[in-house]
Parts: structure tokens; C-alpha cells; sequence
């Protein structure tokens, strides 16, 4: 049977294609605000609240190798990538059910200190690890989180509310996770490798910080969108402007970068603060006058806010990124956010 | 580094000692109702009813085939054995989410006939899906579904409600879906291959039917205890005994075998009613009285209902589960369940 494989029209055009395979009555309905393609779905069950879910998940040798990551970071970010995902809509992480596909050569050892990880993920947000299942992966390990989070007062943030006017905006600094998985690529005896901003790199990458208190800060000031930031900025931007149907700019001389990062790459920085992944800072819009306040507040939750640009119209193209670089000449990024398939 | 193997300990040590290495923060709390270890979790959301989660996984080459499947019913199954979960507790199946793990040469058309099936399985049980992932999977392909349902007022079936006296009793008939893998590893100019008995329990193999009317019924009518039977009778119905702290008597001439079993597997259909798994019927326990109102209320949502045996007092040695063979003689069966691990 010839065709098109997965790999031909990768990540996002696959997603696409199965979302419409289904029909009408199995993507929405009664109850059902928000389904499949934001960071989390949410629904409103028969009485109460609105609710959050949202899935994730790592597999060995595409998102972790067992020879960079300790047991217990491994547990603690496949949780804290979930929880990162409720956090990106301002909701309050309540359940966890984990699935593991294991090969069965494993140290029980390993596993339960993997546990512990989830454990320590857990109760420092709150969550509770409330079932799963555990299947046999004949080649590679795997984790597949579900986490399930509540809405605060009904309400959560989406992508596809940026309006124009309203400033494009992020959290903490950028590029701190791609360094640290650049660090674990090099080899042992290279010098970068022995200093101890290395050690603080290599734990952003392998120790996500998720922003639950900021999200609901957000929420609570207005932000009109928001997502955590996992395939890099640039491409998670532009899910938020085509979902929002805006364009924006972005002026790198604004996005804020570790100095740590900065120190050691000095080549590479600005492509790992706006192409690496896994920094699971958020990326939200907001009004002018909104954000001077939630940058005071922001401070009192441990998360410093940098606006780094502004939404506007859309172009006769339709939304479009605009990417002012450090010489202040504008062009349109297009590149899109990582493919776990195209780019094989 | 040595050390006991997730093989060594087997699936059901490995769930226990991962539970144990969970600080009990996250195992419980505000709001968990039943936590790790039922068909599916239960908690209370701040405001409203009860909730239902569950997730259940699908890994090629150990749970299917893609050369005995086809994608319609892949998609139709995977989604299927998790509404059954929540069938099992009498519960309404809402939401699901759904991870795919490929290796990125999959056809595209038939990941979205899988989908399809996906839809059908939703679309009958009225379940929307609200999202998932894709992730890389290097070796092999798999399917991770979460299913989110809502409890009946609030009620909700578990394993570990059966009494001494209860009837013990399941729905339909057991083996066909044993005797369909049968089939399927059989050679295709097998004679019992070319029956059209043999496309019936094919079928009861590829597309079992989750019974959530009478999980409803079995709630509504006071069944003390249920759970789905996906790993087969004996393991199944010690899990019960288990959770119940009670021990039970099973009479193999009451068990009912489907007639096509009995006829194409005359010195295995035994076995593939008592330890052949995947049948996706409800085993549950129920007082006597109650049970002959239910057997009337079960045919009008299409669902027969057996006596096979009852609850007792537990032995001196704790659960046990006995077993009258067809020539009267007892025995204590302690086989447990199937263990993907442990019997590789």
C-alpha cells in the first residue's frame, strides 16, 4: 500500500487530519467548551465548575535518554510538563493518572525513585497521583501523564484571544533548556561542562519549573492569551497568533536570556532562547495598561514579565510573525514550531 | 548497578511498590475518593457530582497486531476497553484523551480510519475527545486513552464491597474473545478458520462492547462489587476477593461459554473462559434477592446475566478463591492474573 506516512506530513498536519477523521458528535458537545488543540481541553461537568484536562507525554530517545537524566528529574518533569499545560490556562492541577510502557528490564530501584520524583512534582502543586497503568513497550520506555485540573470561577486562558494593541510578553528568561540540552550533548571533558553554571542549565532542562502561580495571576489580570512555552518561542507564538488571527512583532533585543546561556553560547544564545523548547515559561498577551500592573505582582510570585513585542493586525497573508532582529531590520519568521516528525 | 527488574517483581509487585514510593500527599487527599488500585479513580470535584478517570494503553506487538487488526477496529477497541472501565463502576462516560505514539512511517489514511473507529466507539457512547499528543515512538507503534466520566448521583461500584452470601455473577458469555486470538494464531487454511462461527469471536476480539447500560443497572440495582473482566475470570475475580477481604466459590458447570467456543475449542474452551481475558463483560457480586430482579432489568438493555458462584467468609489464610471443577471436585485456584511481565 503506498500513501502518505506521518512522517510525510508531520506532526501538525496529522494532528489535523485526525481531528477531522472523527466525526461532528465525537469532537464536541454538551458541556464541552473548549476540545482538542489548545494546551489543555476544558469542560463544564453537570453541575459545578469548569474542568481542565490535559495529556503529555516522554518517551526514551525522543524526549529523554536515560544517560542525561537522573531518575528523580525524570519523574518530577513528566508531571511538571503536565502541570505546565493547566498552568498555561490559569487552573489549579488536582489529579494525575500515569501510564508507563516498560520493557521489563528496568530496576524496580529506578522506577520507584522515578516515582518519587512524580511524588515530590506532586505535592508541590498540589496534585494527586490517582491511578494509571502499567503496560509492557517491547523497545523503549515511555510516560504518559494525564493531569486533570480545575478552572478558577469557570474561567481559564486560551491562545485565541490576542488583540491587536495588546503586548506579547513572557516569563522568566528563554533558552535555559535548550542550553542545558546542549551542555549534555558535549562531551564530559569539555570545559563548559565543568562549570557550575552548566549544573544550573542542565537542571532547567531536566527540572521544569511549571508557572502555576502566574497563570492564575494572569487570569485574574486580564491577560487575553496564554500558553507555556515547549516548541520554542517562535513556534509557540505563532500557534497563539493563528489561533488568535493576529499577526505580531517581536523585537530580539527585548527577549530576555539567562546570562548564563549568553556566557556560554555566544553563538548560539538567541537561537536557544527563540528556537529551544522545554523553557515551559509562559508566553501571554495583555493589554498596555494590564501589564504595567501584573509586573509588580508577578514579582511577588517569583516570576519577573518582559514585554517583547506587539500584536497587530493581520496581514493580507494572514498572521504573520515579524521578527525585528538586533540590527533593527524586520523580517517574517515562518518556521513554524518543532515537528517531532518532519524533522527527523 | 543490580537490582531486582521490573520482570523480576512482575506487573502487580511493580504497581504496588511504585504506589508505595508516592509520598501519601500525593496518593490522597481533599477531594479523592478512591484513589490508585479500582477500575477507575474517583473524586469530587469542589462543587458537584462525582467523576470517574481511567487510562488504559495499547502497545503493537503485545496488546495488538496491525497483520490481525483493522484500523476501524484498533480505534473502535482502544477507546471501548476504556469506557468499560468507567461501565464497571456504573458510571457515564464522558471525555477522552488520546496519545499516539508513532514511528512516523504509519499511512496517514490509516491512522485516520483508526480515528474513525475512535469516532464510532465515541459517537455510540457518547464520549467527546477532547485532545491528546503525538509523540515520537521509535519502535513501535501505541495508543494511551484517558476516559473522564461522571458518577450516577454521585455513586459509584468498586471491588471491595462483596459480602459472604453475595452471588457471584457475570454478564454474556466468557472466551469468545480468547478463542478469536486463538483464531487469529492460527493458520489461515485451518478449517476452523474458514467458519463463519470463527468471524463472530474474531470480532468478539477486535471490538468488544463495553456494558454501560447494565453497569448503570447493576449500580441502580445494589450490586455490592463489579469490574470489567480484561484479564480473564480467575484473576479477575481474585482482585474482588482481594479488595473485598472475602473469599468466593465458583462453580465451572455454571460458567457460561459461548456455544461457538465450546464447538471449535472442545479441550480448551475451559480455559479460555476462565483465564482467556479481553471478553470485556462485568463480573460483580450481588445479594440473592437482588439478584432475580436484576436478571429481568438486564435483558432489556440486551445484557444476560449467570450466577456462577458465591461469596464466603474468608479462609484462615486469608482471600482464597475455590474453584468446583465439572466432576464436583474443589480445588483453591491461585494463579492470579495474567501478568504482562512476568510470563514473557
Amino acid at each position: 500500500m503506498t500513501g502518505r506516512t506521518v512522517r510525510d506530513i508531520g506532526e501538525f498536519g496529522l494532528i489535523k487530519a485526525l481531528r477531522e477523521a472523527l466525526p461532528s458528535g465525537a469532537r464536541g458537545g454538551r458541556g464541552i467548551e473548549l476540545g482538542i488543540g489548545d494546551d489543555a481541553a476544558a469542560w463544564r461537568p453537570s453541575e459545578g465548575e469548569s474542568e481542565l484536562v490535559t495529556t503529555d507525554s516522554l518517551v526514551e530517545g525522543v524526549h529523554f535518554r536515560l544517560e542525561w537524566t537522573d531518575w528523580l528529574s525524570l519523574g518530577y518533569k513528566a508531571l511538571a510538563v503536565n502541570i505546565s499545560d493547566i498552568a498555561a490556562m490559569g487552573g489549579v492541577p488536582r489529579l494525575a493518572l500515569i501510564s508507563l510502557g516498560l520493557t521489563g528490564d528496568e530496576q524496580v530501584a529506578n522506577l520507584t525513585e522515578m516515582y518519587q520524583g512524580i511524588g515530590d512534582a506532586a505535592v508541590r502543586f498540589g496534585v494527586v497521583v490517582v491511578g494509571g497503568d502499567v503496560v509492557r513497550s517491547p523497545e523503549e520506555m515511555a510516560i504518559h501523564v494525564t493531569v486533570i485540573g480545575e478552572t478558577r470561577g469557570g474561567q481559564y486562558l486560551t491562545r485565541s484571544g490576542a488583540r491587536p494593541g495588546d503586548l506579547i510578553s513572557v516569563s522568566g528568561t528563554l533558552g535555559a533548556a535548550a542550553a542545558g540540552l546542549a551542555l549534555l550533548q558535549l562531551s564530559l571533558d569539555d570545559a563548559r561542562r565543568q562549570t557550575t553554571t552548566a549544573e544550573v542549565l542542565i537542571g532547567a532542562h531536566l527540572r521544569p519549573e511549571p508557572r502555576v502561580d502566574l497563570g492564575a495571576l494572569l487570569l485574574k489580570s486580564g491577560a487575553t492569551a496564554a500558553m507555556d512555552l515547549s516548541d520554542g518561542l517562535y513556534g509557540d507564538l505563532q500557534k497563539i497568533l493563528s489561533a488568535s488571527d493576529v499577526s505580531g512583532s517581536v523585537d530580539l533585543a527585548l527577549v530576555p536570556v539567562a546570562a548564563a546561556v549568553r556566557a556560554l553560547f555566544k553563538d548560539e544564545y538567541l537561537a536557544m532562547a527563540t528556537r529551544g523548547g522545554e523553557d515551559y515559561e509562559l508566553l501571554f498577551t495583555i493589554s498596555p495598561d494590564l501589564f504595567e500592573e501584573i509586573g509588580r505582582e508577578a514579582d511577588a510570585v517569583g516570576a519577573q514579565v518582559t514585554a517583547i513585542g506587539e500584536v497587530v493586525e493581520k496581514s493580507a497573508d494572514g498572521p504573520e510573525l515579524i521578527v525585528r532582529d538586533m540590527e533593527g531590520v524586520e523580517r517574517v519568521e515562518n518556521t513554524g514550531a518543532f515537528d517531532h516528525f518532519r524533522r527527523v
